[in-house]
């Protein structure tokens, strides 16, 4: 929907795999809501009950891995999955590696925004859809495709790209969502830059201050439950969920693929590394570097976080 | 001035309450500068010698905490405080807990604004009013009321609001200042949001770098002070009130309600929590976090911060 | 060529030092690259090898650090090296201590850029290169005097000067690149803002993602190596010079003068602090604090940071 993407046959991606009844890969999609003509990758044992219930016939992953795929399931065995599932997410979406700014942006009519009030110089890019009582303001940016719903006040200088926004969405000043996340193949002189198909899903009543980064998600996509609160200069790497009713205070950074509870609070500053899970009613102090999962209904703080009467036991003052 | 304000009597505010002789709530603002028919609100023991010398005759509060307010002033008894006034000043001020983007803004006349300087695409709301000699860069926005000095430097992309800015005050780009802060009552579903009706006032010889935000006050003023320095993606959090001649090191944070004295610096990414007492010529570590309030001429360091010698006993290098 | 210089005499700049044959001070540069006629500035012991191969001859020190300047280098002699040498760039370069916004600034004729492609509302000043193939998004401003390299896709409300760029780069939404640095020598009432002419030059292939701040360099330039990519929210104090191939993830801070070298790549939210020397092939974990020189091959973590082994074992879980 927001890239363009080839039809391209299961033959044609993989070459040397030998498959009796040829099909078209209609898209690439992580393991756990992957349809059946839909490739999937599988690059750490972490996934292996989504590895082993996936509904995707064709899989890239390595010899190591592919025993807890299904029987019928295509096995693409290479040695580095993410390097071969950029060059072949590259074929599908020949232009999801870059963002290439949107050529189609136009100052909106007003005959196809009924009920929508826009600011100065406000950009629209093809088939951006708003809901009525929306507020656009002055100098922001929405590139095409993009649907924003009911009710949402959006402020100056936004950028919005390759998102999905719900209802009663308040987002302040200059926040950029949507973005090509942080995530490339090293390479000598070149690397190798990871397509991002994924998008920014923002659900109703969600708040979003000024200064924010939320990149889209790479093959999964990025989102931000109900009713959660984000504060100003929050980063939001790619693949991110965020549960609903969350409280982020500024500054907070989230590394990639992380998944957030619900009723989870994170004080300012704090960062939750990659490939997390943060469970449910939550609490994360200021400053706190989260470096591993947290179950249920804990408070921790700390760097590395710890639960918070390790913290205190451990920083108790000198003076 | 910048928010729309109803004329509400106390006894249609608080119809619980028995009033013998009724009066406007003229405005509503903290214990400490509050005068006679001005509302305020009192929530926290901390703040008990604000209580008892307030000139407010009419004080939301709790039944335990009201022994510290004067004889002669109404009290509005209550549960939760914040809850109770945020619905109050919802009432008083109907706009001030969303930033709906000011419809007044324009291309500035040239005439209005002598001897002042304009970018490309500026837009300034109405009332605005600029001091001679200072340049506004391109795609800035200032919105309705906000005063600007003498001789100030605004760059590119900035986005200004309910502000009062000084002479000799520059501001390099993309700055976001007085927009609403990160305050809001958690409920399930959908948070109420608390209105923001306080401003933010940065005063003469202040510089701003770019990325910044500072918010404006809930129902206090953000504070700059004179020849206080910002350096790139500094946070400023609401009713923060920083000194003069403070130095602020690129990405440090400042949570709401702190009071930081003056001649203090901070080092680069250090944050400062919540309703803190920050001293006068203190030195602050790069990367701490403080947790509790800072007496005159301290060193510290740390997360939790501390003072700098136990700082480096701790730290001791191993190698 | 980013900023006006005038041509004076040594002996008018220096009017107490006895110079027999008079020269014009052609520029001011670090010790390392000054040429002859260049004045210097030689202010620590930790740059005393700069000093003793210096070719300039003419450099602001103080008394005890004379001695390792060569014999025919012109000795100025003061208390404070770096509010003599930001009095007297002011002199030779009277408009680099605020960031002028640049009245040049006029929508792009088609004619003078062929082959690139301009979103809408882009702003040029004079004297911009951009070469053949390159995409500049909309709302983005170009300063006069800058130059970009060819097949490069900058995107929207980017915000550039003072800076040369190189081939295929990707610079995504909203970052700010070539502003003054945090420098000036703090004064009561009013601070001396340092002069900055320095530069940002950013090598070919680079990728730098949104809301980054990179300032220029004071006396010296800024430098990120080619290949090197910036996740979002990156901030790059001025003289930092960063190597080829390096990796910096989100919120990454680095504060003044540092050089990193190749390989080295840097997890979210880590600080580096001013002046270091960070070696090639190095490892910097999430959130950690550098505050000394790495080697080679190193992988350090922690506040302050220390070698991983250490890290690991001060922090082994309580639980």
């Amino acid at each position: 929907m927001f890239f363009e993407k080839k039809k391209i046959k299961a033959s044609k991606l993989f070459p040397d795999l030998k498959i009796k009844k040829d099909f078209f890969v209609t898209d690439i999609k992580p393991l756990y809501i992957a349809k059946k003509n839909e490739l999937s990758f599988f690059d750490s044992v972490k996934y292996k009950v989504d590895a082993s219930t996936t509904k995707s016939e064709i899989c890239i992953t390595t010899s190591k891995l592919q025993e807890f795929l299904p029987k019928n399931t295509f096995k693409v065995i290479v040695k580095n999955v993410l390097f071969e599932l950029a060059k072949t997410i590259s074929k599908v979406y020949p232009n999801a590696h870059i963002d290439y700014p949107d050529e189609s942006l136009k100052t909106p009519k007003k005959s196809k925004f009924k009920n929508v009030k826009f600011g100065n110089n406000v950009l629209v890019g093809k088939n951006v859809k708003i809901g009525s009582n929306s507020i656009i303001g002055s100098n922001t940016i929405i590139e095409h495709e993009v649907e924003i719903g009911k009710n949402c006040v959006i402020g100056h200088g936004n950028i919005i790209k390759n998102s999905l926004i719900g209802n009663n969405v308040v987002i302040q000043d200059n926040t950029k969502i949507g973005q090509k996340g942080f995530g490339f193949i090293p390479l000598k002189d070149k690397n190798l830059k990871f397509p991002h198909i994924g998008r920014v899903l923002i659900n109703d009543n969600v708040e979003i201050a000024s200064g924010c980064t939320i990149d889209r998600g790479s093959v999964d996509d990025t989102v931000i439950g109900k009713n959660t609160y984000l504060d100003n200069q929050v980063h939001i790497a790619h693949n991110v969920k965020i549960g609903d009713n969350c409280m982020i205070a500024g500054q907070v950074g989230f590394a990639g693929s992380s998944t957030i509870g619900n009723n989870v609070s994170i004080g300012g500053q704090a960062g939750i590394s990659g490939h997390l899970n943060i469970g449910n009613n939550i609490k994360i102090g200021g400053g706190s570097g989260v470096v591993k999962d947290i179950e249920d209904n804990e408070i921790v703080m700390g760097y590395p976080a710890e639960k918070l009467r390790y913290f205190l036991k451990k920083n108790k003052s000198n003076e």
